[in-house]
Protein backbone atom coordinates (compact mmCIF):
# COMPACT_ATOMS: atom_id res chain seq x y z
CA UNK A 1 0.00 0.00 0.00
CA UNK A 2 2.79 2.66 0.13
CA UNK A 3 3.09 2.77 -3.59
CA UNK A 4 -0.75 2.70 -3.99
CA UNK A 5 -0.80 6.09 -1.48
CA UNK A 6 2.34 7.43 -2.62
CA UNK A 7 0.81 7.80 -5.95
CA UNK A 8 -2.94 8.33 -5.25
CA UNK A 9 -1.09 11.17 -3.26
CA UNK A 10 1.35 12.55 -5.57
CA UNK A 11 -1.58 12.88 -7.71
CA UNK A 12 -3.37 15.54 -5.83
CA UNK A 13 -0.31 17.16 -5.14
CA UNK A 14 2.65 16.76 -8.06
CA UNK A 15 5.28 19.20 -6.47
CA UNK A 16 7.12 17.06 -4.47
CA UNK A 17 8.03 15.11 -7.78
CA UNK A 18 9.17 18.12 -10.05
CA UNK A 19 12.87 18.73 -10.21
CA UNK A 20 13.66 21.76 -12.14
CA UNK A 21 15.33 20.10 -15.48
CA UNK A 22 12.59 17.09 -16.46
CA UNK A 23 9.42 16.79 -15.23
CA UNK A 24 7.66 13.49 -13.61
CA UNK A 25 4.00 11.97 -14.01
CA UNK A 26 2.72 9.91 -11.37
CA UNK A 27 0.85 7.18 -12.51
CA UNK A 28 -1.38 4.44 -10.69
CA UNK A 29 -0.55 1.38 -12.69
CA UNK A 30 -3.11 -1.06 -12.11
CA UNK A 31 -5.81 1.40 -11.31
CA UNK A 32 -9.04 -1.91 -10.86
CA UNK A 33 -6.90 -3.65 -8.92
CA UNK A 34 -6.21 -1.03 -6.30
CA UNK A 35 -10.05 -0.86 -6.43
CA UNK A 36 -9.97 -4.21 -4.95
CA UNK A 37 -6.66 -4.25 -2.88
CA UNK A 38 -5.72 -6.97 -4.88
CA UNK A 39 -2.38 -7.47 -7.11
CA UNK A 40 -3.94 -8.11 -10.20
CA UNK A 41 -7.59 -8.29 -12.03
CA UNK A 42 -6.92 -11.41 -14.49
CA UNK A 43 -3.07 -11.77 -14.54
CA UNK A 44 0.20 -10.07 -13.27
CA UNK A 45 0.66 -6.60 -15.24
CA UNK A 46 4.36 -6.66 -14.47
CA UNK A 47 4.92 -9.61 -17.05
CA UNK A 48 2.43 -8.66 -19.26
CA UNK A 49 5.15 -6.01 -21.46
CA UNK A 50 6.31 -8.27 -23.88
CA UNK A 51 6.11 -7.35 -27.27
CA UNK A 52 3.60 -10.17 -27.73
CA UNK A 53 1.61 -8.95 -25.22
CA UNK A 54 1.79 -5.14 -26.54
CA UNK A 55 1.44 -5.74 -30.63
CA UNK A 56 -1.51 -8.42 -29.97
CA UNK A 57 -5.02 -7.33 -31.75
CA UNK A 58 -7.40 -5.71 -29.35
CA UNK A 59 -10.36 -8.56 -28.47
CA UNK A 60 -13.05 -7.60 -26.48
CA UNK A 61 -11.77 -10.95 -24.07
CA UNK A 62 -8.20 -9.59 -23.53
CA UNK A 63 -7.69 -9.85 -19.40
CA UNK A 64 -7.96 -6.04 -18.38
CA UNK A 65 -3.40 -6.45 -17.38
CA UNK A 66 -2.66 -6.99 -20.88
CA UNK A 67 -5.18 -4.09 -22.07
CA UNK A 68 -3.80 -1.81 -19.20
CA UNK A 69 -0.47 -3.02 -20.34
CA UNK A 70 -1.34 -1.68 -24.13
CA UNK A 71 -2.53 1.77 -22.71
CA UNK A 72 0.50 2.48 -20.54
CA UNK A 73 2.67 1.40 -23.73
CA UNK A 74 0.65 4.11 -25.34
CA UNK A 75 1.59 6.44 -22.06
CA UNK A 76 5.19 6.05 -21.14
CA UNK A 77 6.32 4.05 -24.23
CA UNK A 78 6.03 3.05 -27.19
CA UNK A 79 8.66 0.43 -25.86
CA UNK A 80 12.50 1.14 -27.82
CA UNK A 81 11.28 3.80 -29.44
CA UNK A 82 12.37 7.42 -29.47
CA UNK A 83 9.44 8.74 -28.41
CA UNK A 84 9.23 6.92 -24.90
CA UNK A 85 9.70 8.26 -21.10
CA UNK A 86 13.61 8.78 -20.33
CA UNK A 87 12.91 6.85 -17.15
CA UNK A 88 10.61 4.74 -15.49
CA UNK A 89 10.98 4.07 -11.18
CA UNK A 90 8.33 1.34 -10.71
CA UNK A 91 7.10 1.04 -6.82
CA UNK A 92 6.55 -2.10 -5.03
CA UNK A 93 5.88 -3.67 -1.83
CA UNK A 94 6.31 -7.63 -0.50
CA UNK A 95 5.24 -9.19 2.20
CA UNK A 96 9.04 -10.59 2.15
CA UNK A 97 12.02 -9.57 4.44
CA UNK A 98 13.06 -7.95 1.50
CA UNK A 99 14.15 -4.55 3.22
CA UNK A 100 15.34 -2.20 0.52
CA UNK A 101 15.81 -3.66 -2.65
CA UNK A 102 16.72 -2.24 -6.28
CA UNK A 103 14.84 -4.43 -9.10
CA UNK A 104 17.17 -3.81 -12.22
CA UNK A 105 16.97 -5.34 -15.40
CA UNK A 106 20.60 -6.50 -15.49
CA UNK A 107 24.02 -5.27 -14.72
CA UNK A 108 24.01 -3.67 -18.61
CA UNK A 109 21.94 -0.66 -17.38
CA UNK A 110 24.66 1.73 -16.69
CA UNK A 111 21.79 4.82 -15.45
CA UNK A 112 19.88 2.72 -13.40
CA UNK A 113 23.12 0.95 -12.06
CA UNK A 114 24.58 4.69 -11.34
CA UNK A 115 21.57 5.39 -9.73
CA UNK A 116 21.30 2.34 -7.22
CA UNK A 117 25.16 3.23 -6.12
CA UNK A 118 24.21 6.56 -5.53
CA UNK A 119 20.60 5.50 -3.46
CA UNK A 120 22.52 2.92 -1.47
CA UNK A 121 24.99 5.85 -0.78
CA UNK A 122 22.41 8.07 0.70
CA UNK A 123 21.98 5.92 3.99
CA UNK A 124 25.14 3.58 3.98
CA UNK A 125 23.27 2.52 7.71
CA UNK A 126 20.59 0.88 5.51
CA UNK A 127 21.25 -2.86 3.83
CA UNK A 128 20.32 -2.01 0.24
CA UNK A 129 20.22 -4.79 -2.33
CA UNK A 130 20.50 -4.57 -6.11
CA UNK A 131 18.73 -7.68 -7.96
CA UNK A 132 19.41 -8.42 -11.25
CA UNK A 133 15.84 -9.92 -12.23
CA UNK A 134 16.90 -10.32 -16.04
CA UNK A 135 17.73 -13.93 -17.13
CA UNK A 136 20.17 -14.13 -19.89
CA UNK A 137 18.07 -14.32 -23.37
CA UNK A 138 15.11 -13.09 -21.54
CA UNK A 139 13.34 -10.40 -23.27
CA UNK A 140 12.38 -7.79 -20.79
CA UNK A 141 9.05 -7.90 -19.41
CA UNK A 142 8.47 -5.35 -16.89
CA UNK A 143 6.79 -2.01 -17.15
CA UNK A 144 10.09 -0.24 -16.67
CA UNK A 145 10.71 -1.45 -20.38
CA UNK A 146 8.35 0.43 -21.86
CA UNK A 147 10.70 3.90 -20.96
CA UNK A 148 14.42 4.16 -21.98
CA UNK A 149 15.41 3.30 -18.91
CA UNK A 150 14.24 2.27 -15.13
CA UNK A 151 14.73 0.43 -11.77
CA UNK A 152 11.95 -1.16 -9.55
CA UNK A 153 12.03 -0.74 -5.78
CA UNK A 154 10.60 -3.49 -3.89
CA UNK A 155 9.88 -2.54 -0.05
CA UNK A 156 9.16 -5.09 2.72
CA UNK A 157 8.09 -6.59 4.82
CA UNK A 158 4.48 -4.94 4.76
CA UNK A 159 0.95 -7.19 4.90
CA UNK A 160 -1.03 -6.55 1.98
CA UNK A 161 -4.04 -3.98 2.66
CA UNK A 162 -1.84 -2.29 4.99
CA UNK A 163 -0.06 1.02 5.57
CA UNK A 164 3.44 0.97 7.26
CA UNK A 165 4.80 4.18 8.37
CA UNK A 166 8.45 2.81 8.12
CA UNK A 167 7.87 1.22 4.62
CA UNK A 168 6.10 4.99 3.46
CA UNK A 169 9.14 7.24 5.07
CA UNK A 170 12.01 4.91 3.44
CA UNK A 171 9.97 4.74 -0.23
CA UNK A 172 9.14 8.70 -0.26
CA UNK A 173 13.19 9.38 0.81
CA UNK A 174 14.02 6.97 -1.72
CA UNK A 175 11.89 8.74 -4.89
CA UNK A 176 13.09 11.93 -3.52
CA UNK A 177 16.92 10.91 -4.17
CA UNK A 178 16.26 8.92 -6.95
CA UNK A 179 14.69 12.28 -8.84
CA UNK A 180 17.77 14.50 -7.05
CA UNK A 181 20.39 11.63 -9.44
CA UNK A 182 18.67 12.54 -12.73
CA UNK A 183 18.77 15.85 -11.32
CA UNK A 184 22.35 15.92 -11.02
CA UNK A 185 23.12 13.90 -14.11
CA UNK A 186 20.93 16.56 -16.35
CA UNK A 187 23.35 19.26 -15.05
CA UNK A 188 25.89 17.19 -15.91
CA UNK A 189 27.69 15.86 -12.61
CA UNK A 190 30.41 13.18 -13.44
CA UNK A 191 29.91 9.64 -11.61
CA UNK A 192 32.75 7.38 -11.17
CA UNK A 193 33.26 3.93 -11.82
CA UNK A 194 32.43 1.43 -8.61
CA UNK A 195 32.48 -1.96 -7.93
CA UNK A 196 29.17 -3.33 -6.89
CA UNK A 197 27.79 -6.30 -4.63
CA UNK A 198 24.69 -7.80 -7.00
CA UNK A 199 22.29 -10.38 -6.86
CA UNK A 200 20.87 -12.25 -9.97
CA UNK A 201 17.90 -14.13 -10.54
CA UNK A 202 18.90 -18.19 -11.10
CA UNK A 203 15.57 -19.80 -10.66
CA UNK A 204 12.14 -19.31 -8.97
CA UNK A 205 10.52 -22.56 -6.98
CA UNK A 206 6.96 -22.78 -6.49
CA UNK A 207 5.27 -23.57 -2.93
CA UNK A 208 4.93 -27.79 -2.56
CA UNK A 209 1.22 -28.35 -4.10
CA UNK A 210 -0.30 -31.41 -4.29
CA UNK A 211 -1.78 -32.55 -7.62
CA UNK A 212 -4.77 -30.31 -7.71
CA UNK A 213 -2.87 -27.73 -7.06
CA UNK A 214 -3.23 -26.67 -3.55
CA UNK A 215 -1.03 -26.11 -1.10
CA UNK A 216 0.73 -29.33 0.25
CA UNK A 217 3.02 -27.51 2.93
CA UNK A 218 4.97 -23.93 3.89
CA UNK A 219 8.13 -22.49 3.99
CA UNK A 220 9.94 -23.83 6.75
CA UNK A 221 10.30 -22.07 9.80
CA UNK A 222 14.74 -22.00 9.07
CA UNK A 223 13.85 -20.15 5.92
CA UNK A 224 11.10 -17.86 6.89
CA UNK A 225 12.04 -14.20 7.00
CA UNK A 226 15.80 -15.34 6.08
CA UNK A 227 15.54 -13.23 2.50
CA UNK A 228 18.96 -12.79 1.35
CA UNK A 229 20.91 -14.60 3.84
CA UNK A 230 23.17 -18.11 2.35
CA UNK A 231 20.73 -20.83 1.97
CA UNK A 232 22.96 -24.07 1.91
CA UNK A 233 22.64 -27.05 -0.25
CA UNK A 234 20.93 -29.71 2.74
CA UNK A 235 19.19 -26.73 4.49
CA UNK A 236 15.20 -27.17 5.00
CA UNK A 237 12.84 -24.45 2.91
CA UNK A 238 9.42 -26.40 3.20
CA UNK A 239 7.75 -28.72 6.06
CA UNK A 240 4.74 -30.53 4.60
CA UNK A 241 1.46 -30.49 6.45
CA UNK A 242 2.35 -34.03 6.82
CA UNK A 243 5.42 -33.02 8.51
CA UNK A 244 7.79 -34.18 6.44
CA UNK A 245 10.97 -31.61 5.32
CA UNK A 246 12.21 -30.80 2.00
CA UNK A 247 15.39 -29.99 2.01
CA UNK A 248 17.21 -27.44 -0.95
CA UNK A 249 18.84 -30.35 -3.23
CA UNK A 250 20.96 -27.36 -5.68
CA UNK A 251 25.01 -27.69 -5.29
CA UNK A 252 25.72 -24.18 -4.70
CA UNK A 253 24.59 -21.75 -2.15
CA UNK A 254 21.92 -19.37 -3.40
CA UNK A 255 20.53 -16.36 -1.75
CA UNK A 256 16.19 -16.85 -1.81
CA UNK A 257 14.55 -13.53 -2.25
CA UNK A 258 10.84 -13.04 -2.19
CA UNK A 259 10.43 -16.04 0.87
CA UNK A 260 6.51 -16.73 1.54
CA UNK A 261 5.61 -13.56 -0.66
CA UNK A 262 1.38 -13.74 -0.42
CA UNK A 263 1.21 -13.07 -4.46
CA UNK A 264 2.79 -15.91 -5.34
CA UNK A 265 0.58 -18.74 -3.69
CA UNK A 266 -1.61 -18.72 -6.24
CA UNK A 267 -0.93 -20.44 -9.51
CA UNK A 268 -0.76 -19.75 -13.23
CA UNK A 269 -0.30 -15.47 -12.26
CA UNK A 270 1.20 -14.80 -15.38
CA UNK A 271 -1.27 -13.52 -18.54
CA UNK A 272 -1.84 -16.58 -20.89
CA UNK A 273 0.68 -15.95 -24.06
CA UNK A 274 -1.87 -14.62 -26.85
CA UNK A 275 -2.79 -16.48 -29.81
CA UNK B 1 -4.34 -18.54 6.64
CA UNK B 2 -3.35 -20.48 9.59
CA UNK B 3 -6.62 -21.30 10.96
CA UNK B 4 -7.71 -21.90 6.87
CA UNK B 5 -5.32 -23.78 6.39
CA UNK B 6 -5.27 -25.91 9.73
CA UNK B 7 -9.27 -26.57 9.05
CA UNK B 8 -8.71 -27.93 5.81
CA UNK B 9 -6.22 -30.16 7.27
CA UNK B 10 -8.28 -31.24 9.78
CA UNK B 11 -11.28 -31.71 7.76
CA UNK B 12 -8.96 -34.53 5.90
CA UNK B 13 -7.04 -35.71 9.27
CA UNK B 14 -10.00 -35.32 12.25
CA UNK B 15 -7.52 -37.47 14.59
CA UNK B 16 -5.74 -35.08 15.82
CA UNK B 17 -8.80 -33.59 17.37
CA UNK B 18 -10.59 -35.92 19.02
CA UNK B 19 -10.05 -36.56 22.86
CA UNK B 20 -11.78 -39.75 24.79
CA UNK B 21 -14.56 -38.12 26.59
CA UNK B 22 -16.18 -35.59 23.68
CA UNK B 23 -16.14 -35.43 19.97
CA UNK B 24 -14.82 -32.40 17.61
CA UNK B 25 -16.33 -30.99 14.07
CA UNK B 26 -13.38 -28.73 12.19
CA UNK B 27 -15.56 -26.14 10.51
CA UNK B 28 -14.68 -23.81 7.24
CA UNK B 29 -16.70 -20.73 8.62
CA UNK B 30 -16.55 -18.59 5.60
CA UNK B 31 -15.65 -20.94 2.58
CA UNK B 32 -16.80 -18.12 0.54
CA UNK B 33 -14.01 -15.69 1.44
CA UNK B 34 -11.82 -18.60 2.02
CA UNK B 35 -12.05 -19.06 -1.93
CA UNK B 36 -11.47 -15.54 -3.07
CA UNK B 37 -8.82 -14.68 0.08
CA UNK B 38 -10.65 -11.97 1.65
CA UNK B 39 -11.81 -11.96 5.31
CA UNK B 40 -15.45 -11.66 4.28
CA UNK B 41 -17.86 -11.07 0.95
CA UNK B 42 -20.34 -8.73 1.91
CA UNK B 43 -19.77 -8.26 6.01
CA UNK B 44 -17.77 -9.61 8.58
CA UNK B 45 -19.01 -12.54 9.55
CA UNK B 46 -18.13 -12.55 13.27
CA UNK B 47 -20.67 -9.46 13.81
CA UNK B 48 -23.75 -11.47 12.50
CA UNK B 49 -24.25 -13.51 15.45
CA UNK B 50 -26.73 -11.49 17.07
CA UNK B 51 -30.45 -12.54 17.61
CA UNK B 52 -31.77 -9.54 15.07
CA UNK B 53 -29.74 -11.21 12.16
CA UNK B 54 -30.37 -15.16 13.48
CA UNK B 55 -33.78 -14.51 13.63
CA UNK B 56 -34.63 -12.29 10.64
CA UNK B 57 -36.67 -13.89 7.63
CA UNK B 58 -34.50 -15.34 4.79
CA UNK B 59 -34.41 -12.80 2.17
CA UNK B 60 -32.38 -13.53 -1.42
CA UNK B 61 -30.91 -10.25 -1.21
CA UNK B 62 -29.67 -10.95 2.47
CA UNK B 63 -25.56 -10.58 2.62
CA UNK B 64 -23.61 -13.88 2.30
CA UNK B 65 -22.54 -13.45 5.82
CA UNK B 66 -26.29 -13.14 6.93
CA UNK B 67 -27.53 -16.31 5.41
CA UNK B 68 -23.85 -18.19 6.40
CA UNK B 69 -24.55 -17.05 10.21
CA UNK B 70 -27.79 -18.56 10.26
CA UNK B 71 -26.65 -21.61 9.12
CA UNK B 72 -23.78 -22.36 11.32
CA UNK B 73 -26.56 -20.96 14.04
CA UNK B 74 -28.07 -24.43 12.56
CA UNK B 75 -24.36 -26.23 12.84
CA UNK B 76 -23.46 -25.16 16.08
CA UNK B 77 -26.43 -23.95 17.93
CA UNK B 78 -29.32 -23.23 17.92
CA UNK B 79 -27.70 -19.95 20.14
CA UNK B 80 -29.25 -20.13 23.78
CA UNK B 81 -30.42 -23.60 23.49
CA UNK B 82 -29.70 -27.00 25.36
CA UNK B 83 -29.34 -28.20 21.75
CA UNK B 84 -26.04 -25.99 21.33
CA UNK B 85 -22.55 -27.26 20.88
CA UNK B 86 -20.86 -27.03 24.45
CA UNK B 87 -17.89 -25.53 22.94
CA UNK B 88 -17.03 -23.46 20.05
CA UNK B 89 -13.15 -22.21 19.56
CA UNK B 90 -12.91 -19.37 17.22
CA UNK B 91 -9.34 -19.17 15.40
CA UNK B 92 -8.49 -16.39 13.54
CA UNK B 93 -4.92 -14.33 12.68
CA UNK B 94 -4.23 -10.54 12.50
CA UNK B 95 -1.71 -8.10 10.46
CA UNK B 96 -1.11 -6.51 13.99
CA UNK B 97 1.72 -7.16 16.24
CA UNK B 98 -0.34 -9.37 19.08
CA UNK B 99 1.41 -12.38 19.78
CA UNK B 100 -0.81 -14.75 20.87
CA UNK B 101 -4.29 -13.31 22.46
CA UNK B 102 -6.80 -15.29 24.09
CA UNK B 103 -10.69 -13.29 23.31
CA UNK B 104 -13.28 -13.94 25.65
CA UNK B 105 -16.46 -12.16 26.23
CA UNK B 106 -16.27 -11.37 29.67
CA UNK B 107 -15.21 -12.53 33.07
CA UNK B 108 -17.98 -14.51 33.79
CA UNK B 109 -16.87 -16.92 31.29
CA UNK B 110 -15.89 -19.06 33.90
CA UNK B 111 -15.01 -22.38 31.70
CA UNK B 112 -13.46 -19.64 29.06
CA UNK B 113 -11.22 -17.79 32.00
CA UNK B 114 -9.86 -21.30 33.27
CA UNK B 115 -9.22 -22.79 29.89
CA UNK B 116 -7.15 -19.28 29.32
CA UNK B 117 -5.28 -19.84 32.43
CA UNK B 118 -4.68 -23.66 31.86
CA UNK B 119 -3.08 -22.20 28.26
CA UNK B 120 -1.24 -19.35 29.74
CA UNK B 121 0.36 -22.28 31.72
CA UNK B 122 0.92 -24.17 29.08
CA UNK B 123 4.01 -21.60 27.62
CA UNK B 124 5.14 -19.44 30.67
CA UNK B 125 8.01 -18.18 28.32
CA UNK B 126 5.53 -16.90 25.64
CA UNK B 127 3.04 -13.76 26.44
CA UNK B 128 -0.61 -15.32 26.10
CA UNK B 129 -2.74 -12.21 26.68
CA UNK B 130 -6.43 -12.51 27.28
CA UNK B 131 -8.64 -9.68 26.16
CA UNK B 132 -12.41 -9.44 26.85
CA UNK B 133 -14.24 -8.13 23.71
CA UNK B 134 -17.99 -7.82 24.69
CA UNK B 135 -18.37 -3.90 26.44
CA UNK B 136 -20.93 -3.92 28.91
CA UNK B 137 -24.41 -4.17 28.20
CA UNK B 138 -23.90 -5.53 24.25
CA UNK B 139 -25.35 -8.11 23.12
CA UNK B 140 -22.94 -11.39 22.25
CA UNK B 141 -22.23 -11.16 18.41
CA UNK B 142 -19.23 -14.06 17.58
CA UNK B 143 -19.84 -17.27 16.69
CA UNK B 144 -18.44 -18.43 19.49
CA UNK B 145 -21.98 -17.06 21.25
CA UNK B 146 -23.75 -20.13 19.50
CA UNK B 147 -22.46 -22.89 21.71
CA UNK B 148 -22.56 -22.66 25.32
CA UNK B 149 -19.29 -21.77 26.32
CA UNK B 150 -16.40 -20.64 23.53
CA UNK B 151 -13.24 -18.89 22.91
CA UNK B 152 -11.39 -16.56 20.44
CA UNK B 153 -7.35 -17.01 19.79
CA UNK B 154 -6.02 -14.08 17.69
CA UNK B 155 -2.72 -14.64 16.25
CA UNK B 156 -0.38 -12.26 14.90
CA UNK B 157 1.34 -10.74 12.98
CA UNK B 158 0.97 -12.79 9.95
CA UNK B 159 0.20 -11.27 6.11
CA UNK B 160 -3.24 -11.78 4.86
CA UNK B 161 -2.86 -14.81 2.33
CA UNK B 162 0.36 -15.72 3.88
CA UNK B 163 1.15 -19.10 6.33
CA UNK B 164 3.87 -18.31 8.53
CA UNK B 165 5.57 -21.39 9.88
CA UNK B 166 5.75 -19.94 13.36
CA UNK B 167 2.15 -18.88 13.47
CA UNK B 168 0.64 -22.69 12.53
CA UNK B 169 2.76 -23.97 15.01
CA UNK B 170 1.77 -22.17 17.92
CA UNK B 171 -1.97 -22.12 16.92
CA UNK B 172 -1.82 -26.29 16.22
CA UNK B 173 -0.20 -26.29 19.93
CA UNK B 174 -2.81 -24.04 21.46
CA UNK B 175 -6.00 -25.84 20.15
CA UNK B 176 -4.21 -29.41 21.33
CA UNK B 177 -3.81 -27.64 24.96
CA UNK B 178 -7.41 -26.19 24.28
CA UNK B 179 -8.93 -29.46 23.51
CA UNK B 180 -6.63 -31.64 26.59
CA UNK B 181 -7.90 -29.07 28.90
CA UNK B 182 -11.93 -30.26 27.78
CA UNK B 183 -10.81 -33.86 28.18
CA UNK B 184 -9.04 -33.03 31.84
CA UNK B 185 -12.52 -31.41 32.94
CA UNK B 186 -15.08 -33.72 31.76
CA UNK B 187 -12.65 -36.05 33.32
CA UNK B 188 -13.12 -34.69 36.99
CA UNK B 189 -10.13 -32.79 37.29
CA UNK B 190 -10.42 -29.39 39.60
CA UNK B 191 -8.88 -26.30 39.20
CA UNK B 192 -8.26 -24.14 41.66
CA UNK B 193 -8.96 -20.34 41.64
CA UNK B 194 -6.66 -17.68 40.35
CA UNK B 195 -6.12 -14.45 39.65
CA UNK B 196 -5.05 -13.30 36.61
CA UNK B 197 -4.57 -10.01 33.83
CA UNK B 198 -6.88 -9.33 31.90
CA UNK B 199 -7.33 -6.32 28.98
CA UNK B 200 -10.94 -5.51 28.32
CA UNK B 201 -12.41 -3.36 25.21
CA UNK B 202 -12.77 0.64 25.86
CA UNK B 203 -13.83 1.70 22.43
CA UNK B 204 -12.68 1.45 19.30
CA UNK B 205 -10.77 4.47 16.92
CA UNK B 206 -11.17 4.50 13.36
CA UNK B 207 -8.08 5.57 10.70
CA UNK B 208 -8.36 9.03 9.85
CA UNK B 209 -10.37 9.89 7.11
CA UNK B 210 -11.16 12.11 4.66
CA UNK B 211 -15.14 13.45 4.18
CA UNK B 212 -15.55 10.90 1.04
CA UNK B 213 -13.96 8.14 3.47
CA UNK B 214 -10.72 7.58 2.20
CA UNK B 215 -7.78 7.40 4.17
CA UNK B 216 -6.36 10.72 5.19
CA UNK B 217 -3.13 9.22 6.95
CA UNK B 218 -0.99 6.25 8.67
CA UNK B 219 -0.72 5.02 11.97
CA UNK B 220 2.00 6.51 13.46
CA UNK B 221 5.93 4.81 13.43
CA UNK B 222 5.82 5.00 17.06
CA UNK B 223 2.52 3.17 17.39
CA UNK B 224 2.58 0.78 15.31
CA UNK B 225 4.05 -2.78 16.56
CA UNK B 226 2.65 -1.47 19.77
CA UNK B 227 0.24 -3.64 21.20
CA UNK B 228 -0.79 -4.59 24.63
CA UNK B 229 1.85 -1.25 24.82
CA UNK B 230 0.92 1.21 27.31
CA UNK B 231 -0.38 4.04 25.33
CA UNK B 232 -0.20 7.68 27.71
CA UNK B 233 -2.03 11.11 26.78
CA UNK B 234 -0.15 12.94 24.40
CA UNK B 235 1.58 10.21 22.48
CA UNK B 236 1.07 10.63 18.89
CA UNK B 237 -0.80 7.52 17.11
CA UNK B 238 -1.34 8.64 13.56
CA UNK B 239 0.38 10.71 10.85
CA UNK B 240 -1.68 12.60 8.41
CA UNK B 241 -0.40 12.44 5.29
CA UNK B 242 0.06 16.06 5.63
CA UNK B 243 2.63 15.50 7.53
CA UNK B 244 0.23 16.40 11.06
CA UNK B 245 0.24 14.55 13.78
CA UNK B 246 -2.53 13.34 15.77
CA UNK B 247 -2.03 12.41 19.48
CA UNK B 248 -3.95 10.97 22.07
CA UNK B 249 -6.51 13.12 23.65
CA UNK B 250 -8.01 10.19 26.34
CA UNK B 251 -7.26 11.03 29.98
CA UNK B 252 -5.49 7.49 31.34
CA UNK B 253 -3.20 5.30 29.73
CA UNK B 254 -5.06 2.97 27.58
CA UNK B 255 -3.30 -0.41 25.94
CA UNK B 256 -3.95 -0.03 22.46
CA UNK B 257 -5.00 -3.83 20.21
CA UNK B 258 -5.18 -4.69 16.28
CA UNK B 259 -3.12 -1.65 15.27
CA UNK B 260 -3.21 -1.47 12.02
CA UNK B 261 -4.80 -4.38 11.04
CA UNK B 262 -5.63 -4.85 7.52
CA UNK B 263 -9.28 -5.50 7.73
CA UNK B 264 -10.10 -2.31 9.32
CA UNK B 265 -8.84 -0.35 6.61
CA UNK B 266 -12.02 -0.45 4.83
CA UNK B 267 -15.66 1.63 6.07
CA UNK B 268 -18.42 -0.32 7.07
CA UNK B 269 -17.44 -3.69 7.32
CA UNK B 270 -20.60 -4.64 9.55
CA UNK B 271 -23.44 -6.02 8.18
CA UNK B 272 -26.41 -3.87 7.92
CA UNK B 273 -29.09 -4.57 10.46
CA UNK B 274 -32.35 -6.57 8.73
CA UNK B 275 -35.36 -4.85 8.60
Amino acid sequence: MSAVYLAQYWLQAPGELQRPSFSTVPVLANPAATAVCRLYVDCDLNCAFTSAFLTARVHPDDPYEVTRAQELNQLLGPKASGQAFDFVLDLHNTTASMGTCLMAESAHSVFAMHLCRHLQLQSPELPCRVFLHQLPGEESYSVNSMAKSGLGLELGPQPQGVLRADLLVRMRALVAAALDFIQLFSQGTAFPAFEMEVYRKVSSVDFPRTEAGDLAGNVHSQLQDQDFEPLRPGAPIFRMFSSKDVLYEGESTVYPVFINEAAYYEKDIHCLPPD
